[in-house]
């Protein structure tokens, strides 16, 4: 929770405004900047390493999509901004890992942002930022770092394969931010398998608290996925009914089906939200039932042998008159005595199906 | 809940879109495809095996409805496609069974999905995904396989009952969605039984983990439900309110009927949601009448017994200087003692109530 | 809960839209019409027994009321739709006593329905379905069998007394409508009765599962008002807002005011399923309490007699040298000790607040 | 809440809509009526005991504010209402208690509703009917019974203090409007103490069933107070919106700050309504906290006192061959195994923390 | 809770609106006024002790910012009033820390209201009052006492720094409620550490109420907060929407990133306020996982000696005649079942893995 919140506030607070401060973690890692030139019929992919070369990509005509990845390099983004005359509102954000999913629409260019979700290796929730500048013939991508959910599309725009080729910017744009959209359905699903897991742990494993710390620890989970992909509604909802020049009719179909998707993945997190918010109830009536268990034996032990011990206390006793001591088969009166009461009261504790 | 979610994620990711993937179960069965033809004096029935020979009927004057069962043929239905000028994302989207209901409007035709729901042989929860493509003169509606809702609108068009032959294709359409929005109050009163059953379960059976199991899958099963039938709320109303020229003002009636049966559904839905939210609280109060019940058991035989035990002990203890114990009636007298205390502390638990 | 949506999918599934199927329980009533006709200085009253008579009245200038009683004659709603042109789908639902509440603005007519709610004398509630047609100069109210809230119209006609004798069939409509509204303050007051007789019996009453119950029907009961009541609310906005020709000026003002007693009953179910959905903890808090008592008495039993028995059991021991035996006093030495011990966990008990 | 509920229901069940009924239960008072004339530079103050008296004033030129006491006097309201032509159902609603906060605009006055709320000696929410009808020069209000929160209106016409004097009849209507709602933040206030003590007495008190019932009664409080205060919202920001010509342009500022004292009592009784909800669950953790602490006692009274009692009971055997029985310090070798075993379990409930 | 709604009822009840009142606790500071006056290149800063001295600067050309410190100085807020021409219902909310955030346009200026928040040292929440007015060549802030979030703006001023030296009046006030709101951020994450250090608390402490209290505490806070900032998104999107003279269209896009921010901090609050209501039920479970440790100790104490203790008293009996007792090994036999069924119980429990 701490470093979703923190970041701004440490690092960006009494800074003017659209200064450009990077708030993630991967502060580390190099500069990595790939450029696609393409249109209908023609290909190029290049790997730069500074920002300056892949602007003459950009202002020819064919489509260009340069992903840069690496925000920690604020100074390129800066450079970015200053060749394409980005508002510094803008840039601040590229940079602002907190930010939270938006469109910006302005007369040249129409900014997106977006998170990439998904469980690293320790199933902890890792959540990328990644943010969108769509011009007139190119779309420029920022990520934190390289690793990415776009491979399918660098396959696409290499062999021609689909649509893109022969679509302008806006469709290319759609096809990143639709390609992000569907890695959300993975998310669920392993979201659907960790709660699947955890109610088993409910009723397999002893009554600890760890089980309670996990169910809160998923419910906050379940809601920083909620805070990623909700907004992302009202954004592709915008862009589809935007009438900037830059959105085609012929991708605003495109839109229209991504926006049904996010609405899908939404509708599984709501459901995925009531399921993990029943889990803590469930848990109660789970150790409840263990506890109504315990106190079983302890009332059948208890209440079977302690009046037993008592009849025993009864002819333990000193007096110097107790008749029974003296009968021939006193003793083994009194332990069929005690028998007949172990039976009967086993058969009450039967009864009332107890045992 | 995996496979919800899982089947997109797994067959289609990294696809383009307007990739036409199946993404449900049945990937067995064979391609089944009916066709009605009619008008008011005119019926004919066939039953096809490829679909190239059904494209003859829809385009000629009267009303054709050509049923297509086997959405796992993917071939057929992009060549359906290809006949009717369907947009490619309508392709995916019929074959797509994670699609939430929908309807997309386009120039010629209108797109319609909803879900067939039941509950199979053993008691789980089952959705269908069905489609409709509804044109000038004909209704092409998609299944996953055959079996299904649709028999009495069969008999209505081969007998000529009701509206439906002297009416066009979108009333076809209107009447093949009431069929399935019908079934849904079957639907909706196995659900009423399933919760009055574990209700029941509640307070007979003894306290086990099944039942908090049970409440937390009829939960899910409401969710589902509701996920399935909620969108077409929307559906409906935009069909109805829609001024697309395929919609005549004499079908918006019945649709307006139909969209007040969703609403009657919804509600029934909504209120199955609160009592099965309510059955975990419910729960844990049996639990806890048990637990009261147990404890009283255990309360009761030991504030009995256990002060009885102690005045038996007393007597039995070998100082040499115990009075009572010469006493000729001594032993009789405890006995009169103890009896007094038995019946004590009877009534007073009697007057707790808890006898 | 089972009887409410199952009959229309038993009993109307598969038929055509527009097919008039009674819904409900009684099947076996005689068909019982009233007609009021009347004018400021002119009024007549009849019973008849079939549905022709009643068409001269109404035709004519004064206002008719023709009170329809026995909606399983479905022939003579037939009859009605047929002589006054109603829609195909209005006799549905005036037969289908699960249509909800609901108002259709025809051309020559208006068609609403609601619901009249009343406790039995079992305590049940009973969900009566009304519904009304408005025409120019009458209005026909259907209901299932004799015996309603409308008596005090009734005798405001026969006496003239108030304003309905002077003005339109749209004032009749109303003052139908805020009669059976005006009976909902009845219920909603045996309602709270009956939620602070189950308070009383939280806090009297063992615990027992039949208040789990009882709360659990009691929710059942509220919801069922709720959807019988709240979707008036949107009926009785509409018919005032709507420009329809049948609905004068001077009824607007009264129908607003309707529409104010409805919003006040719709508060007021409000508040009463905050209540009852309270009832559940309320009693599990009752239970913990009764609980905690139980245990309490238990402890101090059990703290207080084992210990002393523990001292009685050393010194019935069969060491052979254990001193203290041999003390002239030591068996009242032991008492004095037993006593203090007593006394001490009795004061430790009464300083926890356990006494 | 059964009075709430049912009066109209009892009173007004089955008579025409616009009859005069007072509701209420106070119907013995007198009729009491004040009179304020006034305009920047004139100011006359009467008391009269009959309504016709006030005519002449209200008709006149400088602002009149007629106030009137007791709303059993049916027959005055109906005087009012024909002298000043009002609606018959402003009438009803006049004298309606149960009428809910409203605006009514007339062509040539405006009608509204609101409530009074005061906590009673006796700590019992009250909830007084107020309403006013504001017409050109005049304001009329009506009320139970006198005792109000006006007095500080009062003394600022008798002083010409504030703004009251130079400005319209509207000004007044809003400062009588306001007078109400300030008093609502002592209302607020009282409800904050109330909610503490109850806090207070969950954490101080032996768990017992009234504390529950106080709860449930606080959510019933809370409830009714919302339901009094919430409307006037709406009715609020109806009056600064509406365009009527009784309302001008620099009260409209006025009304503007009304509209945010209400929304900031709102917000206030939001949070005391959540607050007021988490009680139950706040109780049902400390009876568990105290149960758990019951259950300690047990548990280590017993656990420690048991395993003695056993060692005590094995040489209390009456074997002829029990060596130990004829140690010389068999005796004291067993008290100090048992003061082992009794350090030994102390210690480990410490480490356990129990203790 | 107590004093946020007392303060305005016990000390503005019966004044006429418009009355400047301090409400808030800081009633003893002095009087402090700053002045910046600036353009993009001339700039100059006073502190004042009198207000008129302020007036030279902010009616002359250059931006003139003007801070007032010290609310409990009416007479100063009233001679600002006068000076400017102010509503007297500003002056009454610039001085009323009850007031909600909020913003009124006017002609000539806007007036805004929002609110700081921070824990003090003692983890108290705090809530401080600001409000501004923006004028054409000024604006004017208002505070109830010196020490603010303002000094990165000061500074920015001073040494030219962004672009605020370069732009208008608004320019300003944005960045002053930006800095405000920027230090939300700081606020929400002291809030993400409390609440973890409380669930911390939950596991490890022993179960008390202080606890409860805590979480009870936790939600107050939460739900102040709540209402100090979502008002706050209403007020910055009504300026952006706003088309006052005053807002020039370079700083909307800023408005439009404040408004963002504030979007991002009231999701925060929502996660953290789903969050602290699960606390309790969270505590709920781990209390009930410590009562069945106990239960599980007792039970397994009890169940294994109470049956051995049974054994020993068997065979303490008189009976003349029990034959065991004369069996040369009897009692070792004895010990030898003893620790069967000792061992025996241990597997059971074990198996029932309550060990």
């Amino acid at each position: 929770m701490k470093n979703t919140a923190s970041s701004p506030a440490e690092k960006q607070f009494g800074l003017a405004p659209g200064t450009v401060v990077y708030t993630g973690d991967k502060t580390s890692g190099d500069l990595y900047i790939e450029v696609f030139d393409y249109s209908e019929d023609f290909f190029e992919e290049k790997e730069l390493n500074s920002i300056e070369e892949a602007f003459k990509y950009s202002d020819s005509e064919p489509i260009t999509w340069i992903n840069v990845n690496g925000l920690n390099h604020t100074e390129a983004i800066e450079k970015i901004g200053e060749h394409y005359d980005l508002h510094p509102l803008i840039l601040e954000d590229i940079a602002n890992t907190d930010q939270r999913p938006k469109i910006d629409e302005y007369e040249k260019y129409l900014f997106v942002v977006l998170k990439m979700l998904y469980f690293d290796k320790d199933e902890k929730l890792c959540i990328e930022h990644i943010s969108f500048v769509l011009g007139n013939t190119y779309v420029i991508s920022f990520q934190e770092s390289d690793g990415d959910v776009f491979d399918s599309i660098r396959n696409r725009i290499r062999l021609g394969k689909g649509r893109v080729r022969s679509m302008g910017s806006d469709y290319l744009l759609y096809a990143l931010m639709d390609a992000a959209v569907d890695n959300y359905f993975n998310l669920i699903e392993a979201m659907g398998d960790k709660i699947e897991e955890l109610e088993d742990n409910l009723f397999e494993e002893k009554p600890n608290d760890d089980i309670t710390y996990d169910i809160q620890s998923l419910k906050r989970e379940v809601l920083k996925i909620r805070r990623a992909v909700f907004p992302l509604r009202e954004v592709v909802n915008r862009i589809e009914k935007s009438e900037h020049h830059l959105i085609t009719e012929k991708t605003q179909f495109y839109l229209r089906d991504l926006y049904d998707h996010i609405i899908q993945v939404s509708e599984n997190i709501e459901i995925y939200r009531e399921m993990t918010w029943g889990l803590m109830d469930m848990y109660m009536t789970t150790i409840s039932n263990k506890m109504n268990e315990v106190m079983k034996v302890l009332t059948i032990m208890a209440s079977i042998f302690i009046p037993l011990t008592f009849l025993a206390g009864i002819y333990g006793m000193n007096f110097e008159n107790i008749p029974e001591l003296k009968f021939k088969y006193g003793y083994h009166i009194l332990w069929g005595i005690m028998i007949a009461v172990f039976i009967g009261l086993l058969y009450y504790f039967k009864r009332k199906k107890w045992l």
